[in-house]
């Protein structure tokens, strides 16, 4: 039957956009460059015994949808069945249309499930349950399976510093398994000095792991920086920091100090306190980044945790964050003239939540690129709650008005779910359209190649460049081999 | 003569928005949940006597495009005569292309008036004058005779908690009127804490409503509970409050109480007792609106009275106020959250101001959907300035990207004049125009049963089942027999 | 050859676009009432000697995309030789793709150079770079000549209170030259008292300037008022400000007398002194232009000097600014106010850097239209990261909703550069192109004369009528003799 929904061209709304995507973007291979796929799962080569554990467990927008929708909590977190929970999604899929989640919906079932005759609703929920369950019994779709069909290359993943990184260890040394799988250092937890139980038993997690005693500061930025030491040698050439806005307050170091010592004892850090520490972490962090040529990321603006009811019931990261209003611009500022002041601050990536600060972020970007490299400093692709098709045209607009679109590292999953790979077929199509769109209108010139190259360069040849991975092939000019 | 602008399928620009707003949305009756009519004039069948009593007294939007437009005060609040007032407003009218007003003059010009075949503008200004003016005298064209023909079926006013009712008491006895008209709990002057001589009044007057002596915040709370009880009792189911940001500050019970007598005692509270002040009080209000099922709304964000010549001249509300930019973010999460947490968060919608905190409130909302019923938390449409095309596609785009748009209880006119209800033909134009060409491009699947239900939930049954009115036919699926 | 990019109806994407953009706009003057150019370049009728002195000497703009394309400082601001500058510059121009500087390179490419058949790029420098020089050294292209090319009647220079205005005296002697070129006063470092060894000087040169000895503030206060009226002698009839957030603090004057008398003492005022004293110094110059009856600009929001490093390299205003993200509406509102009171709010232009606040500032500027004039607050054209396609419709759009665009003054080049002329024409063309597509969709009346008349006044009429100039045949209802 034919695609009633997601067809061959969908997104892309005119002549030139189809020519875009299908002869440029289409064929090249995936570079996610971050995510938060579990390594495990994939070492293991892990099967999912049904649609709704690969689909629905563990996906906050899902939930969060369903609850708008007036479906109970038993059927997100809670203990229905399965296929209870898969009908009660079914029955919420169409209330979501405009919603990011209607798209990506259809484009999961028709890759890698090759369904895309129906809509997924109440009526045909028992259908697709059972023909994706079959499927999911088969090679094609285990973990590794997926990776493969989507065409991923390279995966990084999403991890503590104080982290074995075993899994890290297992792909790597698994010669039939083609996708590099490498892991970033994120560690937020050693920053958040707010919640002194929590902190130290990080810190005591993080001695165990550096095999050293953490008395003080110094002692304490020495063990991350043998964790930092150990990811790079495991592959790793990335760190990323979620934080509310950047902090680069001034501090002294006996400050630091004598925050830090009255942490790791139980006291907590007031207000004040907790920026300075968390504006020398930041700085220190940056430090090792630099020196050994990492790419630093920064996840800018959400507001978490703000349901305390939810909270206490099932934990962080089960959707009830939202979109933060603070200002950004000052200490955004001052953390990057610090490190650029002495010549020490690395590639940077900063992804930001609140579309209303596209253009400051857009263009504090462009107060540090110094030359020394094409696109040194990124604007990051829509984050989260900016991850669909306005959030996405709206960051490579800010991007496009106030830097350079054509040295963009482009798309990333930032997902829990092996599912999630057509992300990526979706930002294609939706730059695809942008541009395709604007050579029909006379706002670019009507030069396919000129045009088609910056397609590929963003959705593939720019990150394969920018992070310093030793892929094979991929200093090269062109797709190549990989390319239909 | 034919249709020279609102024609037959203005602002529907493919077969597809045509055929959505003429099949699905156009002969829906109307809710107007939220509006500030008087409702004397609706008791009394007010009739006005000529085009200016009806289109120009009291509408600030006109006023302030006049003065934009260089013409003098007179002409707007002063007194010159009805018919000078019209004529200098029909020399604005032209330079108001591209502002709503162009858009709204016209359209009232239509429907009711049945005035299409041409522009109003100094020439065609004694024409639609003598034409209009003759119409008003007739049936029709008197309150009731206007809220017949516009096909609404309720209308929510605007009422201080002091106010009798007895307007609402009369028109909900009278079995001849079909148009149900009931109150909506309004408290801004009991909050109003800065200017302790209006608020002392507001409190005597709270007094002698209420019958009760006041003489602490206990009694002040429980003589708003009797006025809310009585509210209740004639029929209200919503709050409404105007702030400029929500208040959720720490505070005692004692506290309160001690800014409170000192308030009537004629003492001004500083601005940290005031927002102290105004947590309690919004608290306290949420808990009435929760124990009744009632929804509460919050019109966030207005930056008033800027201009002090024209205040001292001819007071509030006539044109001076504009859109603030204050952080909105973690005080509402900390309000919504503080009634949460017991399980007191009763339907709330919130009304946003500045367009680029759309989709910190979209998300904001979010947080706070618990699956007890769809749609419980609401983003409200496009409010005063943002009540018009662009504001209110960008209202439907933050929705749709941050929640479900299918469960959008829709338009209201918020307005004080009769003439305003071809705003709700305004929002479903621009509704189905924004479905219909996203399923002509195959954003949205092409069927129109799927998103034309959609459509007439937006625009009638979602707000006939949220708000718990026991209105006849209204749990119904469908328009039935209200539909042609 | 044909065009290959800048075609005739480049932009404009609708028959009706076609006719407003070459009926209407296309063959008026240009009024340029705010730029950078210097005047003594006019004065002497320089002649640039290459492409590269034209076009990449002092252009932040360029500088800043090619750092973001990885060239070396050498290249931009460094000691290359003119014709290296010029290959790198070709070779990230390829690189702006969706960029304003891709537009902009080949529009004025196209305007004056006549070169439309050709991209530039590495392969076509050469050819270009020849081309242009042989132009260059023809009359048609020294500052005079291009300035006629580009039907330019009038250029307000921006000018430090301090100058002598030799230039403007020269070319206001000099009858051969028909271009008006008049001084605007910009005070700026007359507010910077935050670096007291610069301001110090400043004051010395005042004066010196105003042959007055400066002890107080109040003598400062008159230095500044025979500046101003020797720059109203020399026909300037506009101020123009950039601040951060407007100043509206309470000061008393024994207090900014003090700050001024320890400034000047070598002190260095502290945060809350500094806003005291700019508070103080707004207020006091917007006396100064509302008496001699001025137009006042107000270039507010951008985040100056970020990168350190470059700036301690090579000083500011060389492409290290950002956009920031200070709230805005609290001291802008109380600053007109202030003035407004008293009736001595002159005319006023804001110009907002951050599109987050378009529709704060555009509805600030509602607040204080007082029906005295049509259009008497202003809210100025998309500015400097704001002065691209999406930036001016975004500032059209919040005009549009919020005021009357039928009174807008229209654009400004703002720019150092004498090859920015085609930003009128860019424009124009935008301004066409969304009214045009608009009466298409049927959101505007199809009466091009009606919506034609508006383009014109927003290209021409208006800024002729606004700011007092005694041009002839300025007053006039059309464009007569002047339009083809």
């Amino acid at each position: 039957m034919g695609d009633v929904f997601i067809t061959e061209n969908f997104l892309l709304q005119s002549d030139t956009a189809v020519r875009l995507y299908h002869e440029y973007a289409k064929e090249l291979p995936i570079i996610d460059y971050h995510c938060h796929l579990p390594p495990q799962q994939i070492a293991e080569d892990h099967r999912f015994q049904n649609l709704t554990q690969i689909w629905l467990y563990g996906d906050h927008y899902k939930w969060r949808a369903m609850r708008a929708a007036g479906v109970a909590e038993r059927y997100c977190t809670g203990n229905a069945t399965d296929r209870e929970k898969f009908q009660k999604w079914a029955e919420t899929v169409p209330q979501t249309l405009r919603n990011p989640l209607y798209h990506w919906t259809h484009l999961e079932l028709k890759r890698p499930f090759g369904i895309s005759d129906r809509l997924l609703n109440p009526e045909t929920a028992e259908g697709i349950w059972n023909e994706c369950n079959e499927k999911l019994a088969q090679d094609q779709f285990s973990c590794r399976g997926i990776l493969r069909q989507m065409k991923v290359v390279l995966v990084c993943t999403t991890d503590d510093p104080t982290d074995h990184l075993d899994h890290h260890a297992a792909l790597a040394a698994d010669r039939g398994f083609p996708v590099r799988v490498l892991p970033t250092f994120r560690p937020d937890k050693g920053m958040a000095i707010e919640n002194p139980e929590a902190f130290r038993a990080w810190v005591d997690r993080l001695a165990v792991a550096s095999n050293l005693e953490i008395k003080d500061f110094r002692g304490y930025l020495e063990a991350i920086r043998r964790r930092h030491d150990f990811f790079h040698r495991m592959g790793c050439r990335l760190s990323d920091h979620g934080v509310e806005t950047l902090y680069a307050e001034d501090y002294t170091d006996s400050e630091i100090d004598a925050i830090f010592r009255q942490a790791i004892r139980g006291e907590r850090a007031d207000r004040s306190q907790a920026a300075r520490f968390k504006s020398a972490m930041l700085y220190e962090l940056a430090l090792l980044d630099f020196d050994k040529g990492w790419t630093q990321q920064f996840h800018i603006g959400a507001m978490r945790n703000n349901n305390t009811r939810y909270f206490r019931a099932i934990g962080p990261d089960t959707g009830f964050d939202s979109i933060g209003d603070w200002p950004l611009a000052a200490p955004l500022s001052r953390f990057l003239d610090r490190l650029d002041r002495d010549q020490r601050l690395t590639r940077t990536i900063l992804y930001n939540l609140n579309p209303s600060d596209n253009d400051v972020v857009a263009t504090m970007v462009g107060n540090f690129q110094d030359g020394s490299m094409p696109g040194k400093m990124q604007f990051g692709s829509g984050w989260w709650f900016l991850d669909q098709k306005h959030g996405m045209e709206s960051q490579l607009n800010s991007l496009s008005n106030q830097g350079l679109l054509s040295r963009f590292v482009g798309m990333l999953t930032d997902s829990r779910s092996f599912l999630s790979y057509t992300r990526h077929e979706y930002f294609r199509r939706i730059l695809s359209n942008l541009l395709g769109t604007e050579i029909e209108r006379g706002l670019l010139p009507r030069d396919l190649d000129l045009v088609g190259t910056m397609v590929q360069d963003i959705c593939y040849y720019n990150a394969a460049g920018y992070f310093g991975f030793d892929l094979p092939g991929m200093a090269g000019p062109g797709p190549d081999g990989d390319s239909g």
